[in-house]
């Protein structure tokens, strides 16, 4: 039995909330999308939205063009106000990404994803300046300066890669970044600037980007990474298969960024991570599962110590980066599956949204808050390599003295319930599930709630559970309500009266 | 193990969702009301709904008034006609009960109800004949002939009641009746008339009624009447408690109709339980329980071999006979409780809403119906006088022997699961919970669901299965989705190959 | 020409739209009327709401009942808590008025309007300090004390007559008041608590109420009177005729408030008026024409110099003090008729609520603002004597001079346009008109908008404008959009080219 | 003055709203896409859908790959499943084409319009089949054959330009025909097979397509083609001018289908035009102008009594075969613009949608048509030539006896009303307007609404009207209300007694 007091509190910080991913922006037009942002936003509170290709030619904000002989450029903002506008009415803002090149800026032709990001340099910085200026004034002149003053701008996306910036170029980065920053910082100072956006496997880039920046003295307002923790991809047609790295291992690349500021000792600035998950594949079916969801568990519980965001890529299945979805699952990275059906991680991510006041225990398997005598419980048991193991627990639990019982509500998802994926494999996988499977399946989705009371001994009560494989629950716990001297009682109330109740 | 074959198949009718009952039609201005109406209607697909008081006056219909030294009467649709158009839009038709009687028009001033219906006949005959006319005249005008000839007319409620019919008088009742449609027949002989309404205690009525019609040569095209299966009331303040009748006597009332054709020999015509429910009081709590629901399984699956119709008396706790309700849960007749939450009775409407095909199998506690190959059961275990029951089935089904493995969907009802009232209990009995509580009861009213597969051997399954007390479960059986020879497959696919699932 | 110029600048204040009346708060149930709600604050913004009827039996806070032979008292939050949550969700708050008296709780029987509100003391104060204390504690605990800290109380309606307080009993009125202020204060002293909320022709109740509180220190938050401006009803069925007094008339009124409290020496506290409108019969036909609105834009205009707030009676025909409407068009208070059909005064409301800024001008047909150099322009024509008056306007108005030309958009109100009472009448006024002619209804009640440009000279442009007979007409002026250095111009485009538009 | 009587009737056909064009139905997943149609479809009523691209790469239906060595196809129908079911939910059904070629299945690389559809001929014809087939049978799979036997299926798109289809090679072409009708036919004979498609300019193609399919004894459901009226595009920047021959010209065009099957003996077919408009370019700012809608007034009026169907080219501005729009109007095809703003031939098919019954006249400028004794009648103006010019119509139109008096509703679009584009204009073209300008703008494209009465004398009426420049006018003509004998009149109503009113 654990014995849980609330002696040593720590305020619970939302940090895993502060940013979700997206597939690129271009998807921002369609309907399933926007409806699955909405769901999102309202059941989770996500505050920003971070995502690719605002520069793509599919959104088409730069064109080129030729009129009487001379070389001008149109720059259209018909498609980015659009999204950015659906972003803002769902309530959810933009943590911009300045990416990839439009075609007719680009030095060269390497693209990267199905959809065809360039990922060349400019081939004339003066024309991205320009493009730059012409995109944030635009912005502001849209939705007002103090408005996008609170709108992150990030450089770039994993130059630290040859597949997203050519020949992981690093020099060439920086002068991108110089480049960038001075231009947006001369339209105002107070828009947030930032990067370098890597990726695992060259952490040396965020020492040698604050370094940089120290040097040639450039604002940098926040220090940006990635973290996934798979193994190389094992390929089959349209899936594959990887290993899971630990827990530990993610929460590490987590703490490089708050390491790396006071290695190089530059002042102190947010660090966020703008993406992360398990596997970095998008057709991987571990996204899918329970033990996605367990697994992050712990992720999502102590994140937020190290970083200021934390942002799973990415909250839905639409999503293209390699090819059209095949299947309705398919492995994608999204909380949402298509139909905005519910995957168990969308659940861990609903559960976390509970969590209020202060963190009274947390273990590798369990996080406790309590905010004005309730208590919020989440406990999670991610298996990984046995074939079936159940987890025992015993808590004692402090409760306000003057209760006597208090309301026990419990969610429970795992591999029987609230679990999509399992009930659509047990359908036969259907690849294109019809109205009255899709039904079917968003029911086997719902969690499974329980309700009951316990008794409350000197201040405290003892719960016990047992978590499945894979089992993520959630318990609320409060003090039943008592009537209070102006509040009208039933007399004569008797519930045993019923037929049928006679044993209440 | 009951062995269930297609032999003897038998339709199976939806007469239990012909009609539905609700509180008095000015409840029908009312948001919370229509908000329930349209999810019953979208959930179950009720088709007509009745109720009391189109004359009443707070619909208004009838107003006597002087001009210029002359008596006047001034008929005035503007509530029926938007309660009417709502129910219109939503997809269900009236079927309309002629009462109470407007204070202007009464012999006397003896009401029933808080809300005061007056349940005298009228002062003057030609003066109610005008109110009929001008009121049908009316509705026919704004929703045209083709429409008001589905809508059934019942000529008043329980008359063979002196709290409904001043004194319970026959004589005064066949009166209205022979006035009544006499009127209305001559504005069209194809509109739908009938009654006489009776509930139980005084069944003669039946016979005597078409007697009177036979001897009269009046029209008749439905003989109703009312079926409730509950003791005398213990009151306490605010609400009651009472004996519960069996499920065969309830039945017994619904053959009364056919027989007393039979008996005077009277033409084939429809027979309609305008009313039925298990206690007659809208202060009992027997119907916010389980056991109401699993009581009721065996009414629902037997009933329309009975009659034409048999509407559940109410659909929503908007109602308002005992005064206005004093707390969320109170015994309400409804299938919904305020805010739209569903009760297990509710659950048992939906469930039985499924049903399609033809009845393979019924028993106490089985229904079976089969279409186009997908097997439906709903089982339900009633438990009233001892503490603690569980049923055990066994069931071989028949499936298409072209199937290896089918898909179990089950949701489950119970003390446990899918039940607001025991959540509600647990929680305090809060009278008036905030949202959060609201949110809290629904989410533990959700039923509980389950997926699973089963091998099929020689065309059949053995479906084995446990009911705990008051259980309502609903078994929806399919083969499982396998390729055609034009759909593409995944090559390569291995479930056991995603981390966390080698035993799959 | 009237010349307008920037110099003598008055702030804006939006005192018009603080507080919307209502019909009894027991019609917040229903769907039209929460619909019609909803609509009022999205497009107008009303902030609060105030309505009689807290008390009444239909809501039913109070009742008395015995149990095992004691008398107890059942309160009831049902209805007010739906009520009130509706409210919220809409985004308007309550300005509660206490009254009238709970039928049990009452010492007499006289009852005021058709829906029977009882207009007596309470049988015993002690009783009626037990409600108020559970109604007000309720409210706390549901909504939390810092929100229903910003809900004025009002103590009753209009008891200087004695319709509405039994034999208009001052010393009583003081004796209730009294008590009142006393029990919620003892709540929590921030609660805002006002009266006398005296109807016109006993002014001095003013001066009598403020010496009274205070003589006894009572706690006063606000003082509250009401304002209408039609002479003695000329009755006919279910409709009446009345003169209408000169809008002077009513200001007048406004000020009595602002006088008294100067009068006495009472300290500074807000004054409301808590309901106004032009006659004060629920079915004089003057409520649905352009003249009403015509004839308020002065009182818009000026209103919100004299009093904090002043409330309009009321915002829908959802409305029963003289029985159940018996027409689409009846004459009723509504802003909005029945199935959401703006009437004039609605739009009178609309148009003002798009004023921003800074008064530039105003006089008895006109008023002009001005904000971040855009021009907002009401002119209001109320002909209420002669037979077709036209009213010819030319102002100078002062313009940014970095401008060329403005864009003016213009939206008029008319008898013949944007008039639904006008179009329903040519239809021949159909009583309960069908779906199709409500359509029409609705399209003719939209305003005639007209769009154009007019040139700048020397920062200023001549606006020329007719106002035909009952006129509303609301101008909105801006300079025309010019590109700024960063954005991309069409080249080559001139609109004379495309067919038909040579003379562009 | 034109007298207008009833006896030479000809029934109104619905022919003009049988069919609309979309850009490529990839679109189909966007949210402004969808609520478009969904607006269109309500307030117009169009039945089927087209468009191209169901085979495009973007939809991704054709998939090649390796797997262990062999060649493998994967079909997947996610997106075009999403698309469907969204057009079927909306209420229209779709009007399939089979076209472009997957980049995969393509024997070359040509491409038309900036998304690239490939205009090859299939490398492989079996493999082609097998696409066709995997795609009907999914379809039908999905949809029943029921449904899927009522959609029109178009072999290819315009294979007589050489852009649309490689050569403009009409041999190939035929062999496409017949390998694609033969597949789809050997599924099930009463699936709906048409082509070829064409445009003009070689319209000896439906001879000679004919010709053919009576030859190869082929089965030819429909015979299909379409019909623009521009001259070549004068190009600028981002748009373009064309000159517009006439009306004649373009109903001429719609006459070749029928004229080309009596010529070549064929049975008789429906003819459709599935694409129509006045300018094919999609950057004519014509499009968005009055003058588009007055030109088609007489299309729109004749057009049914030759063909089938005519299909406007297109719903909405959402299209992007000349790269995204760079500006909310920037002469796109849409009936409606960017943020569902109505352009004025939105209206032309509005207020066609409205008549009913039969056609009592017709002329180049007027359709009356009446049904149950109301009168419809639309008018228009078209002006191309000339700067300014006006009207002048007085008909004498016949009216049910029995009425004294009509109640005339006048809706009208010209320059100045219902025009967003010229309030757009004088607003300064903001190229991305904001949320206020959008409001704006949408309120100026409402139409002018008037309403009157007009005496009948000896059974007609005088209707006396002036249409503007490029006027489309509506009237609806119906006898006013005249209360019956069951109905309750209002004695002493006089609107000559509320103030204001003395002279009604």
């Amino acid at each position: 039995m654990k014995k849980i007091t609330t002696e040593n509190r720590i305020p619970w910080n939302e940090n895993f909330k502060y940013c979700i991913g997206t597939g690129r922006l271009a998807l921002a037009l369609r309907k399933e999308y926007l409806d699955g942002l909405k769901k999102a936003v309202d059941d989770i509170g996500f505050k920003y939205i971070r995502g690719h290709g605002i520069f793509h030619d599919e959104i088409g904000i730069y064109r080129e063009y030729e009129w009487n002989g001379e070389e001008k450029v149109m720059y259209n903002f018909t498609y980015i106000d659009q999204i950015f506008d659906s972003f803002l009415e769902i309530g959810i803002k933009p943590f911009i990404e300045l990416g990839f090149m439009p075609e007719q800026l680009a030095s060269g032709t390497k693209t990267v994803f199905w959809w065809k990001g360039n990922v060349t340099p400019p081939k004339n910085y003066k024309k991205w300046n320009n493009l730059i200026s012409a995109t944030i004034n635009h912005l502001i002149d849209r939705y007002g300066i103090e408005e996008v003053k609170t709108w992150p701008i990030e450089v770039w996306n994993e130059p630290n890669l040859s597949n997203f910036w050519e020949n992981a170029d690093m020099e060439e980065y920086f002068k991108l970044y110089k480049e960038t920053v001075t231009t947006i910082k001369s339209i105002n100072e107070d828009l947030i600037v930032g990067g370098p956006s890597i990726c695992g496997g060259s952490d040396h880039w965020l020492d040698d980007f604050l370094t940089f920046c120290k040097k040639e003295n450039l604002k940098l307002d926040f220090l940006s990474r990635h973290a996934y923790t798979s193994g190389p991809a094992q390929l089959i047609p349209f899936s594959c298969y990887q290993e899971i790295h630990s827990k530990e291992n993610l929460l590490k690349d987590f703490k490089t960024g708050r390491e790396a500021i006071e290695k190089v000792n530059f002042k102190n600035i947010p660090v966020h991570i703008t993406e992360f998950n398990t596997s970095y594949k998008p057709l991987n079916p571990v996204h899918d599962t329970a033990f996605n969801a367990a697994y992050l568990g712990k992720i999502l519980s102590y994140g937020g110590d190290f970083v200021d965001s934390f942002s799973y890529w990415t909250f839905s299945d639409v999503f293209e980066e390699e090819d059209i979805p095949k299947s309705l699952f398919h492995g994608g990275f999204g909380l949402l599956a298509y139909n905005l059906i519910k995957k168990p991680t969308y659940y861990l991510y609903q559960f976390f949204s509970k969590l209020k006041g202060d963190i009274l225990y947390r273990d590798d398997n369990l996080i406790v808050t309590e905010k004005n005598g309730k208590l919020y419980i989440i406990a999670f048991n991610p298996v990984e390599d046995v074939h079936d193991i159940t987890l025992y627990q015993t808590l004692e639990l402090p409760i306000c003295k003057s209760e006597d019982t208090v309301f026990v509500k419990r969610s429970v998802i795992n591999e029987e319930y609230g679990n999509a994926w399992q009930a659509w494999r047990k359908m036969g996988r259907p690849r294109f599930p019809n109205k009255e499977q899709i039904e079917d399946i968003k029911e086997a989705a719902i969690p499974k709630f329980e309700t009951y009371n316990l008794p409350v001994k000197e201040g405290s009560i003892t719960l016990e559970f047992v978590l499945q494989k894979n089992e993520i629950t959630l318990f609320e716990i409060t003090g039943i309500h008592k009537p209070k001297s102006y509040e009208s009682p039933y007399y004569g109330l008797d519930d045993s009266r019923i037929v049928g109740y006679n044993n209440l």
